[in-house]
């Protein structure tokens, strides 16, 4: 007998219908001799529509009174939850985040967890009842006030909770089937992949892979917790993720194929670029800029330079961010035109990024030509490039973000012998 | 400087607008130097809606997790109106049951309150900040789990702390300005009671008048907390619900009329009578009724025994019991029709009672044929009648109730000069 600890987001239990739904699938886990932990994210949309409400009374709600009012949505749907699986015949209780002993830090909004003691989790599931525990939740060690973990806050805590119960597996349920080697509504021949490395889905995921958030995925490889990605709404084996040298394994369903240099393709439509035009060519002058960037809070992702005309000394530096943040830069980069002295500021919000990802391609030369060819072949423009160990990103223009997809997955025989039937889509919180 | 504990319910925190209003009332009362302790809640019908949700996943909740879910409701009531404060520029936390230090039995679903250790509470205070604090729930002290207080349970909440911070007042807001003599609806000459005692609103309470419960009276009267009932939506004082002492006291703004020996009408049409018909007269059949009954969970009111037929030596028994029983008490009944072997069962839910309520009439001789000769003369037949120190109560055809409410009003002189403007109802819980 195992511990088996599954996540379901938001999509999952989003009504009533859908509550009953699962309450069968977490039954069925139980009478299959596990003992189950069940981490859950609030109903639907209730978490935008509790936002909504909060901004109706303020409009910068104060984050310490955010969280209280936000984490009302896991209870709601938890402890439904408990009643479905009890109305099945089996005993089910229901823990907040702080009961569960999910302890953070005090970053309202952001909390990071510090501890995860979970004495009520284990005596419960020891009592043979299935535990119902609210996840995006926790509690201040510090404060003893109520945090939230922020996105991708619910999956962290099913890792979390894993981690500490040492659980055998922990499984992430969402409306896809798994991960896949690229987005199903872009690329139709798109296959899910049985079997990732860790650090194969944090590029997958940083590059705007929506299955799972980068910090759960973190928190797994610093434990080597394994995650089971997949369908609430299908019987479907998933998409395991696990260490690298468990991805070609023989139990690895996958694992009779030819192992694909490329494992998969991610794209990103959230971001834009923003290019400082005229840059006086001397030390210290890029380093004023993004110093002005980092200063306002914002994230930027990839950075050109370009080599300076040499009549004139000047240069261009470009860089790419989040699109929420783009008037906040630019604000920013304005107050500065006077002291670095570059020319202009051209902001573009109408681009894209398009990155393969793959352990093989770090012992496989000529990736990134075989890549580029193929966008050219595909008339794709590439304004952009930046790689890692295992990965190559382009910034195209967003219009040409479904052509790339494409012409990468076919030029890396991605392609599945059949099409498989899912709906792409993000996990929630 | 003192504490002043209030409370709002459901109907003065319906929506954002009605949150807003009253966290400047809130802010007003913080301003006249006072230290501000608010109990909350859930805003308008959202207890409601979480029961229905929970009726959907299951016919019957399981008390633990119904208690988990509605206690949701003031999570989010709480939350919202300590960002509408702050947004006033009033630093102002919201605060849990348990947080606050509500600690109860484990009765789900109708918890007693059995210490109050506001330590977090007091501390806010003293750093100058507005306390907001989630009614109707509690923490159980041996099981750690969430509880709820079950019916006015947030009028408690709010009685209790102020009792453990040494309240100078609780204020108890509701749509309502007050204590009425009656019910304006039905009494359009009903007069806004100034003060009252804690022994005359129990008796008010008991026989149907809506606007404090029971228990929180009873708590108050236990330790001598003066509670102020009041509308959220007038400026107008309301009514001080105080010792008997107190109630003649020369800050009573009522305290220079002529002292009313009827404190006010009552009314309630939510109860049934059942008669039991035939049962022989000897020792033990009535016990055997009322035993049954009981077993059944019952809470009967009133009880009238018929004097036997000298012939048949057989006598009736009535009794009233809250409608939603009768069905389970008819029930209970039948099967002992052959053990007690009386002839046969009647049940009328179209009965109402009316009762006057006053410490007046302990000392007044002639208080009760006064009443029953104004419900005479107003062609009102009385069906069964009980009395209490301070009180006279008559079950009448519930056609007849209002009737009996404006004789009664009329016959002891409790009409207003002018009258109230005011909509009569409930203050939720």
């Amino acid at each position: 007998m195992g511990i088996v600890v599954q996540k379901y987001g938001g999509s999952s239990v989003a009504d009533a219908e859908s509550i009953k739904r699962v309450a069968r699938r977490i039954v069925e886990t139980k009478k299959a001799g596990n003992q189950v932990v069940v981490v859950v994210s609030a109903m639907g949309d209730t978490t935008d529509e509790l936002i909504d409400l909060a901004n109706q009374v303020s409009p910068l709600p104060p984050a310490r009174e955010l969280d209280m009012l936000l984490t009302a949505g896991e209870r709601i749907s938890m402890a439904v939850l408990a009643m479905a699986i009890q109305n099945l015949g089996h005993e089910a209780r229901s823990f907040t985040g702080s009961q569960a002993g999910v302890i953070t830090d005090a970053e309202h909004g952001r909390a990071k967890i510090i501890d995860v003691t979970p004495g009520r989790i284990q005596a419960a599931i020891e009592q043979d009842a299935i535990a119902i525990v609210a996840g995006f939740q926790g509690v201040s060690q510090t404060t003893k006030d109520i945090t939230t973990l922020g996105r991708g806050g619910s999956d962290t805590t099913a890792v979390a909770l894993a981690v500490a119960l040492e659980a055998d597996v922990c499984e992430i349920y969402s409306d896809v089937d798994g991960i896949f080697t690229a987005d199903p509504r872009i690329e139709p021949h798109a296959r899910k992949i049985p079997r990732i490395s860790y650090e194969e889905t944090l590029e997958m995921a940083a590059q705007g892979a929506k299955i799972l958030h980068l910090r759960c995925v973190e928190y797994a490889r610093r434990y080597g917790m394994a995650i089971h990605v997949r369908s609430s709404f299908s019987e479907k084996k998933g998409t395991w993720v696990t260490s690298a040298d468990k991805v070609g394994s023989a139990d690895n369903e996958g694992s009779t194929m030819e192992a694909a240099i490329i494992t998969g393709v991610a794209h990103d439509r959230s971001q834009a670029k923003i290019t400082v035009v005229g840059v006086p060519d001397k030390p210290g002058e890029a380093a004023a800029i993004f110093r002005a960037v980092a200063d306002a809070q914002i994230n930027i992702d990839m950075i050109v330079q370009n080599v300076s005309a040499a009549a004139t000394s000047l240069t261009d530096v470009s860089f790419t961010l989040p699109r929420g943040e783009g008037q906040t830069a630019m604000t920013a980069l304005a107050r500065l035109q006077e002291t670095v002295g570059f020319d202009s500021l051209q902001y573009d919000d109408s681009v894209g990024k398009v990155s393969i990802v793959g352990a093989g391609m770090s012992t496989s030369p000529g990736i990134s030509a075989r890549f580029f060819e193929a966008l050219s072949d595909a008339g794709v423009n590439i304004e952009m490039i930046s790689t890692s160990e295992i990965r190559v990103s382009v910034v195209v223009a967003e219009t040409q973000v479904e052509d790339a997809v494409r012409a990468a997955h076919d030029a890396f025989d991605l392609d599945a012998d059949e099409v498989e039937a899912v709906v792409y889509g993000g996990t929630g919180r």
